[in-house]
């Protein structure tokens, strides 16, 4: 890896550094999601200070994407003009240069998800997020360059030799729609101001995380969770995340 | 019809038996629905147990009904890809002999949702749910096979001879967008784990008008209460529907 | 203009009037609008006592624009569905003397979107609604006859030589997606029951940022934002309307 390993504790001084860039620098995020997803992730992105754009149409891709900081493309709705734009988003980002995530969601469940997520592997996605039959479904296919994003009750994070483990989060989340996709676009938005993707991963999952942790407290279900972990997307500070951080293991592979 | 008719006092015991069984098996229920029900019919079946899918592309349609336990069809928006896509679901769901829920919204108002729908109907679906402009359209149009549920301030669900009257639900319900759809999906998640569809269409639009009650109380407008129906789904249980199930009228016209 | 100028004093009192004709008549508004703006759009409409319809379908647009008081065009997704559709309403509203407002919603970020909303320009819409980067966008191509709401800070109001400046709103209405877009299905609900495009626009913009103010007191942070703003709209009520409104400067040019 080209990147500085960070030591174990360092890690939570650079997930504030990243926080603290998401609110200066407001990076612009163009996401390509599903249409369940889109309000949830909007606002979350607006709640850490990021700007989103959404549109999915194939004659403006270039133009929404050449404006962006960052790009997530999620296969949560592949309808026909998604199955259409995201190879081409892909394209566009990897010619601009611009760092994408690709969220394969339900690859697991049809083979043509499975065939357009390993040609948007192809276009060297800085971050792929994937939840664990996802995974399996990849074994041993995901792009080597592009840092991993495994969900679970505990989040594991590879890139090459570097892993962490990250113990943050709570069952509400599995009961809101789209909190996953959610995750994607704020691991795009955390690219989008931080160079090394392995730190910009921890930060993405551990502000997700963390913010629902503290929205969980005082919610009364997972109606009144959600709006609050808007809330505290909103609300999230250095404080926060060093009281709550729990990164349970951290192993640094460079020789 | 081939099923024990119940008795009138054995309804509540019924559909605390379906509550208990959305817990349990959670199952899988593909909505084909308007974009502007996603987000709600989502969090409504996460909150009941039930796991959503929503894709509406063609080419794997057949793959996420297989993995379903039961579909919804709902007809809210009639955009290019779900004109094509709801034919050929209602197909699949036939042919593998998945149970399946019609909701023709808006069929009173544009002749190509008529058809469409009547082609649905054709499939065989085991509940229609209409409000009452649109069971109107569709008079005496409607399969004799399946369960007919017309909401209204009393909703009316009648099984060939079979009929209820449920008095439950609250006029917030009116003002907050896609909670009739919602009500298709939960109908849905009913028949997944019901083998009576009447018991089911009971179940169902009681689940969602006693949730409703129950979050009115407290609500301080439409917007809260939305947020606090999906908190009253999560913590629905058995002393919920006992105390709160208004059964009007039953006759069981079996001879 | 045709319509007699209001004097500054009586602004309230007719801004009072629209919100009650709008209560009373309920009127159908067709909003032809983003994916991540329909749940939004479609909940403030009802708060507010009128009545949605979202869909895109091309084949049924002239049976629900028939059926529609007003119409909303909104460019903030331009899927090839919304890029077929937005032509034929505009053309359906004019033929049919239906009254619309165009949101030329990132026009200046790409060139498809400034040549579609010049075209919906053209077919006369009674309102156009654009932030200061789509106003600049198009600065001198705005149609003379339709009234131009420029949002901001302080919301700058023209038609002709007519013009008003409303200093009302709260800096969380930037923090939840498609509130912009709301603000432009309430003034096409403004428009349906409000003969004069001028009041109707003073009114639009001011109930909803009238009702930002009273929903940001007491919030938590943009997701109870959120919800309370729909609490707010419902609630809305002369009292608030005259309390709240500020009508910075107003000057009519009618000589």
């Amino acid at each position: 890896m080209a990147y500085r390993a960070p030591e174990n504790g360092e890690i939570p001084h650079r997930i504030v550094a990243v926080l603290a860039a998401l609110r200066m620098r407001q990076p612009h995020i163009h996401a390509i999601t599903s249409p369940v997803a889109q309000t949830l992730t909007a606002n979350g992105l607006l709640a850490l200070g990021a700007i989103p754009s959404l549109t999915i149409n194939a004659g403006e891709t270039g133009d929404f994407i050449r404006a962006a900081d960052a790009v997530l493309l999620n296969l949560g709705m592949l309808d026909p003009a998604r199955s259409e734009v995201l190879p081409l988003a892909a394209g566009c980002a990897t010619r601009l240069g611009k760092p994408f995530v690709v969220d394969p969601v339900f690859a697991e469940r049809s083979a043509p998800r499975r065939a357009l997520a390993e040609a948007l592997f192809a276009g060297g996605p800085g971050i792929v997020k994937l939840n664990p039959r996802e995974a399996e479904a990849f074994a041993g296919r995901l792009p080597a360059s592009a840092v991993q994003v495994v969900t679970g009750p505990v989040d594991e994070i590879r890139h090459g030799a570097r892993k962490a483990r990250l113990a943050n989060g709570h069952p509400l989340l599995a009961q809101v729609t789209a909190t996953g996709c959610l995750n994607g676009a704020i691991l795009a938005a955390c690219l989008a101001v931080e160079d090394d993707p392995f730190v910009a991963a921890i930060a993405g999952v551990s502000f997700l995380n963390i913010a629902a942790e503290i929205a969980a407290s005082g919610a009364e279900g997972p109606g009144s969770f959600a709006v609050r972990l808007i809330d505290a997307l909103a609300a999230l500070d250095a404080d926060a995340l060093h009281l709550h951080l729990k990164l349970e293991s951290f192993r640094d592979g460079t020789p």
